[in-house]
This record gives C-alpha cells, structure tokens and sequence, in this order.
C-alpha cells in the first residue's frame, strides 16, 4: 500500500482557546496528507480535478488522542487504496515530530466523480499508483 | 433523549472549488448543534466551562451524503447522551431546509476534563439534562 | 446609503488560544454583513453569481478595538456603496449585543467581474440598490 | 528592517467556489509569515507567549492582486518593525513562486499585552530583533 509523510504546523488560526488544534483542522491536515501523497507518486490531485475527476470525502472519522498545540511540527503518515475502481481510502496518522506521540488517527474514503458530479471510475494510472 | 434543530446558512468562506461545502465544516456545524442543544435544555457550553469542565472531542465521524451548496439554508438536527459520568455522545443529521434533504449525517464523542485537563464528572445537572 | 444589521454568534471554532476570535474571522462575519445586506435589499450574492456576475474582494481593513468572546452574539452593521458601475465598497461595524461595545470596524472593496474573470459592470438594479 | 520568506501551499478547504484561495485565508498566510519571521530571527512567537507577552492584532489590512488558486506554492515575504516599544508592524508580500507574481500585498499592526491583557513592553531582546 502506498503511503507518505508530510510535515504541518500547527498555525495559532487553528487553535482555540482549549489551548489546542479546533478538532475539524485534523481533517484539513488529512487533505494536505493525502495531496502529498499523490504527489510523493508522481501525479497530484490538481491534476486529477484537471483530467475531470474529482475525489469528494463520502465518509470522514477521526479518533483524537493527545492535543496538537500551536506551533507543533506534526507528521502526517498517510496510506491510501483503491476500495474498487471508484472508491479510494485514506488512512491517517498524525504524530508529534518531537517524540513520536500520536495526536490523532483517522481515515477518509472517497468517491471519484465526473465534472458532472456523475459516478466515474478513476484513471488507470491513479488505479495502478494506489494498488 | 434530549435533541434539539437550529440553523446555520452556508457561508462562502465554506465553500470550496468543487462548488460545495468543504468536508471539514460540517464538524464545525456540529458544534453550532450540540452548542445550541445545551442552550435549548437551559445551559450552555460557556457555563459549562466557566464552572471548569470542558467536552474536548476523542471522536469525530460523519457520512456525506448531498453537498451542501452556498447560501443554503440548513437545519442541524442534534441529539446528547449521556454515555458515562465524564463521557457525552451526540449526533447530528444536517438537512436543506427547502426539500428536507439530507446533506450529512455525524457523530461526535466527548471527554469532560477539567482546567488541568484531567478526567473529571460533568456536573451533575448537565448529566441530567442528558439522560 | 443602504444599511442592514445581522446577528452571528461566536463559534468555538472562530476563537483561538488567546481566548478571543482569531482576527481573520471578522473578515468572515464581514462577507454574512455584506451578504444579508445584499438580502435585506431583496437580491442576494446567490442570485447575482448566477447571473454571471461575481464581486472578489480587492481590499480588506478591519481594525479592532475589544476581542469578541467564544459564545458572545454579535450585530454586523453593514452598509454599501456604488464606487462605480464596476466598483462596491462596504463598511461594516462589528458590536456585541449585549452591551453595544464595539469590537471591530472594517470595509472591503470588491471588484465586479463576469464568469470569465473579466471587468463587468454591475447589473443595473443592483447598481440601483446601492445607489 | 529584519525580513525574511518562507512558503505554502494553498490547500484546498483554502478555496471557495471562486476557485481561488478565500480573502481571509490570506490573513492566515501573514501569520505564517510573521511567526517565521520571528523563529529566522532566533526567538519565536511560541516563546514571546510562553514569557508573558501577547501579540494582538489591531489593525490588518490586505490588497489582493491575482487570486493564489489550489495547490499554489506561495511565498510570503515578511518584513518587520518596532513602532514603539508596545507596537509592532509587519508588512507581507504574498508572490506565486512560479513566476514571481504578486497575489496579494498587507500589512498588521499588533500591541504587546501582558497575560492580564494590559498593555505592556515588547521583551528587550525583541525590541532588538525588530529595530
């Protein structure tokens, strides 16, 4: 299975005044983990949408574990497979740089869809790269 | 059990270049829902901080269903439970409120902590109103 | 000049560690001004995007005198005015409810173009409503 | 005048249905720039907090040129100034690293504020920083 790690910081914008990362900003931090992923592969998901096809979430889960604070570097460590020729799933993690601690695990599974907004199978090359 | 329907309208600054609502908000929709459940029920989160118990999130999870689009009109269904003495459930259904469609359905988990961050009982008249 | 007035209330998520609404949000409470307006005048943002009319922002200022608070319910004062047949500037002042304090004061300046990113001129009869 | 460039990457839940990056993300680019400002220099936001001292913004503003669009690698040129020893200034410059076009140019002003919220001296080795 084809997997990556990226590195954000945690931006003072994402927190809240529990003195952590707001919980939906992991979720954001899963985009930027799987657009890095794609890219680690050779291709991206710009150019994915630019082909038209497009990979909207169907379904998001995030298990949250230790706070991220402001100004933490965090990895995210993302796998990614194909479900069927139409359906990708993405599996994350997202550990403290520092001392490895994990924050958060979570997951998104995601549909492939014409410019139409019509059910489409993915492009051959995106299949292969997330078999 | 408790549940409670507001409202909140799409704002641009949510919408993303798919031409729909981006993925992470509708967790951001949930909180407007459980927020204003515990209103409806005659507290509110804000007190409920100020008397030291906070509800961080340990899980998130929601299922997309139809895009919510800009300037929509949506109605957050959302329902609390009462798991344990410092655990809190609540789910969310988010519908158009035109056609009564449903764009998403969620759910969220919380821990009640204290300000040092600690396991701790939430008060036992917002167990109350839960139960 | 048109005016109008809306409410939002603070979202956890708009705060940050520093216990008040992260500064880019009012930039956001400013486009629900701008839009309600729009509203209140009997058109809508909606309606002139669909007319292949679209209004990006060109200028942004706010400045801020009392930090808005997780929870507070805030009153958008907005009002706009025709620079030009291409050309609509709102100023907007941002008060909590409960007092009358004011939190912020801003404006953007936006930029009429077509669907194809070009300069355009405002339809008539919304260069009319802000006239 | 102490300056310093650092990069991102515009995600995705950054844009709207426009189809380029949301106005007031552009805010949040500046604060990139600003706290990495501040770590090139040998000290850091995170620091300047943990020792007592707050930064609030109390006035932004921003001039938007060409709209960063998705998956843009952005620079963001960060220049910063002692206005006072309770002010600080900071000018951005947010270019497109593919050819150097300038997507938007803004400026933030901030007062030092103690852990009370009252006004108070920039730490000396800041001041020094910033002169």
């Amino acid at each position: 299975m084809p997997s990556n790690t990226t590195t954000v910081r945690v931006r003072y914008a994402e927190t809240d005044q529990m003195q952590g990362a707001y919980y939906s900003n992991y979720f954001i931090w899963f985009e930027v983990g799987r657009c890095e992923l794609l890219r680690s592969l050779g291709s991206s998901y710009r150019t994915l949408e630019a082909k038209g096809c497009k990979l909207p979430v169907i379904e998001a889960h995030c298990s949250y574990q230790r706070p991220a604070r402001y100004d933490d570097d965090l990895e995210i460590l993302t796998n990614g497979s194909l479900i069927s020729p139409i359906r990708v799933r993405f599996a994350y993690e997202v550990r403290r740089k520092i001392d490895g601690s994990v924050a958060a695990v979570g997951r998104t599974v995601h549909a492939a869809v014409n410019s139409a907004g019509r059910p489409t199978r993915l492009p051959l090359e995106i299949q292969k790269l997330l078999s």
